[in-house]
């Protein structure tokens, strides 16, 4: 059994591998050009298989490579598209373990090995999307908006990509090919379901980060009622004096006790009343 | 008939059960590692449940552990993964009458008790959402929207355990393995009915959930919409005497009535039309 | 050809029955236990069907109850589980005009009856979505807001109830039992397209609701939009005014025209102009 | 080959030719009952098909009718239950040119027919919808939400109408029945097409119409961003003079400059300055 | 081999070589009426493909044209409805190569090329969208709301397009029809996986588009909400000197202070200290 690597898809080794065990053109070109959905294509002698590799850059961006697998009787051959290192440290774990190993059995666990790496990125997820519901709620600045907007992004790339796997999962698991032997067929059923579980807690994740824009939004409203409260209770405190001490400033004749001695201590106190009135109806109203 | 009950799946016995019935490593591992899916599969001679325990804890948070299930001809091996009060106190009743039970129709009546456990969760939600309901209408504060969100959450989840459950339900209903007695179907059935019923359950409590923040939000901006009303209205009430009594504080000649002694009762006159003729117009546009 | 008409599920004569007839314990159970969903079962002899009934309360309210129905070849059996005064006169009706029909013919009126009698209450919900329809948009009220959720919790169940209803009739219509004639498959699957036009038009109802509390949201912000801008051309009238007294009303020396004859003339001018421009700056802003 | 034209339901012809050609009761009924849904029933010896006519009232209001088909091998049955201006000339154009056409033939130019009179209305619609969107971005104003509201009342219509008709033509295209000559299949495939596209362009159309709707709530709010900012401007401006005005009001001694000949002058400057620091504040802020 | 290049449809050519070719009426239609959906219909010796051409014009409008294609065994008929310069461009470079090519793979070649100048288009929508998320989250403006719904609109008219012809490519994957040879097929599931890829890629970015409305919502309520505080601020600052500088201008007796020399000094204080306390409590509340 040999186990060809290709590390770059621009090797002329992959030309040279291509005519020997005929590998169709189509695919090829496949392995050559980035940015392919997971799939899985029967042809002849072979089976062609693209999965997505998924990891996490220092800067928390989500990056998606292709990793190309063409799976014959007695041959494996990996083209691998983008350095995604838990994949590469993952194909030279299994090449250390390969002898005597059948292709279906490396194949198998090459697969797995792929869909255990989306785990971490899951986690991860998972731990921004409670962190902004904790920010939307205690603190929602535009920020936050910013960085909902992101994983929401990466949410449905990731998406994407494993809805695309579990159909390749799903067609692995049913092949009438002979490429695969029965006994692996469980194994591939698991695959199927570590990959359906992925997705599920994906879209639930998408169902929480869709609802964390909702409550941003009724928490921004909310604040703002707040806001707007305080204003209007700011200008009860303040009205009742503004006006009263304006019609004591005027230049008019005849205002009531402004020639008494005791003036100044009526008038405090007919402000100091209207206020705590109005005050007293704001309370009423349940304002606070 | 024998019932072999694991209550901590690191449990060494687990193993040699794995030896003796030749259960298949893959569902060995199943039962080690938690978080599964709900869902059967077929081996040789035995068929391999997962079912979802779930209960409240004492703080009303959701808890979902795995049961898992391997019914064989003359064996049944139950392996709990995390301590369900329910669930457990269940399997000790169904022990306690298990004499003379086939092995079909023991797991009947575990998954039949599993499927019943999750009702009262159900009417927990339902009160939590009532309740919820109220207070978006009369009183929306900030913690609503911290429990919505805790909500949603829940539901989320619970909605997979029930829609994985129903297919598991589902699948027993029609599975073609000998394994359950034929006169056990319409049983089955009637646990798929059950499954079925609470899933609707659920998808009706999601959407008035959604419904509920929707009208949260909706509240939020008829109550801001109120406050800025009380503000203007207070603004009317004052702007005309604070204007009027602004110009006759100033230091000119020639103000009319300045000198007169009916001077502050012609000009407090003023002041109030003025008020009344604002607070005309706010009625006419039906603001209070 | 027997009816058999029981009033209390609880009642004895349903187990003599059960016994007669050959009844399943679960369909029995079924019966006594309130909250089934619509649904339809074929055992051996008989089907068992269960309908729910629908009826508006005095307040309002929507009432959901069960009917279930045992049809033999040469039996009835129908169970009324709650008391629904339409589907009562109903039954009486049929059962006045029994005499010589066969028990599919007497099934067909009874599922054809209970339908029809799912018509009123959806008129009545038309119409109360016009009149929400109305108030969103002419006066929106906290009150509006809960009257679109109980609607629309109505709405929810009254759909599920209806999308059971149609798998029920869609199985009889079917079924190949040979219970039910030939002859009626027609008339069963009238009431099929009966259920599937109700549904559809539920389905348009919860539409038009959900539309409706989005512009309820729209419409308060729009109200609120414009108490802004009352608020706002109210501050626009008042500041000149304001300002210019207050400087008019400081105790320097030096301040233009102060001791002229005319300068209240002067100053007021100053401030209607100052208004005027303002006014004239918001309405070229096309404020109003 | 016959065709009969009935144009009133209640007409006694229909029980005539019921009897003729042995129509179903049901059928007869379903002529008779308005509102039906587009549907197609195979029945002995010809098929029963219901078609719905939409045309626009003066007021632009959608109206909805009925025209149901009783296609034989020899015979034709329209009958119109509620009086459409274009369905009623298409109808007297085809009986203009009808003479020696089968009633497939004539059948499929009906169906043609009513599938084309849709177009004008879903016109209609694409410029009501144009329309309603210059004006949410442009002038957001309640009785726009009146025209959304009503829009999507009418399109929520439509849709239904189209699904049923889309199904009508599925069914009809694929029919084993040999009323219908095998020559016609691709001209009712034709008509098949036509109804999907327009179900197409109705299905974008709600797509707009709800975009509008969102792009309404955020024009208003925008809106009153824009007021809010518009009102604090000019708080921003009148602050400073108030508050120096006031404190220049004061009847105490020892204010600053109160006794010299420049005091006007210097406060007047003061004013101005803390204004345009306040203003040059809210520019930074990139307010205006 | 022929090929007849149609460039315009009302061209007689056409009439001329439906005669030869006996092309059905109905197809010679579809290609003189413009709006077509993207369809595959087999016919008596050829196959009738109309396919979308879409290009960008210069003011970045969507621009979608109809391209129709006959398909026989030894001939090949293209019928371009709109002038589409990349698909004029890709028909001249094909026909350049033509020689010695069956029909079949020039079809693939057309196709393969109309499907791959949707690439540009696609790519131009992720500008915009990257675009628009800045817009939305740093200053959003109306501006930004008539380009999302104009995007929106492009999207919508975009996806019906690539849904079609997925349709298209998924049939002719398929095809019985001898007209197309097997070796074809695997490029033709090329073809369909590209525009599945195309496919993903839009309902991506409308998912992008929809939450950068919300996001754009939520923008401007945030926005909002700091006015509010702004203003709130402002009125804080100004109201405690507005209040007492009233006081000490009203025309009374017995004011504290009145006739002190300091009074400018401890009344200037105390307003001073209110101001510095409110802001504090601002403070507190985490408001700046």
């Amino acid at each position: 059994m040999d186990w060809h690597e290709i590390r770059d898809p621009q090797d002329a080794e992959l030309d040279r591998l291509a005519e020997r065990y005929r590998l169709h053109p189509l695919h090829v070109e496949d392995c050559r050009h980035r940015n392919q959905s997971a799939k899985v294509e029967e042809s002849r002698g072979y089976l062609f298989v693209v999965l997505k590799t998924v990891h996490l850059t220092v800067d928390e961006s989500l990056q998606v490579g292709d990793l190309d697998i063409f799976l014959g009787r007695d041959f494996l051959i990996t083209v691998e598209e983008a350095l995604c290192p838990p994949v590469r440290t993952l194909l030279e774990q299994i090449r250390g373990a390969a002898a005597g190993q059948r292709a279906d059995q490396l194949f198998y666990r090459i697969t797995d090995g792929v869909v255990d790496s989306y785990l971490p990125v899951l986690d991860h997820f998972s731990e921004v999307i409670d962190d902004l519901e904790d920010q939307v709620l205690d603190r929602p600045v535009p920020d936050t908006l910013a960085r909902i907007f992101k994983t929401k992004r990466s949410l449905i790339e990731l998406r994407r990509v494993l809805v695309n796997t579990r159909d390749v999962a799903g067609h692995m698991q049913r092949t009438e090919s002979d490429l695969i032997h029965r006994e692996m067929w469980p194994f591939l059923r698991d695959v199927y379901d570590h990959v359906s579980r992925n997705l599920d807690l994906v879209e639930m994740q998408r169902d929480l980060l869709t609802g964390s824009l909702d409550i941003y939004l009724s928490s921004v409203a909310n604040r703002t009622n707040q806001v707007m409260k305080v204003l209007t209770v700011l200008g009860t405190i303040a009205l009742p004096a503004l006006v009263i001490s304006g019609i004591y400033g005027m230049n008019l004749k005849g205002l009531p006790w402004a020639a008494s001695p005791h003036g100044t201590a009526i008038v405090s106190g007919m402000m100091l009343a209207t206020t705590v009135v109005l005050l007293g109806i704001l309370r009423l109203m349940r304002w606070f």
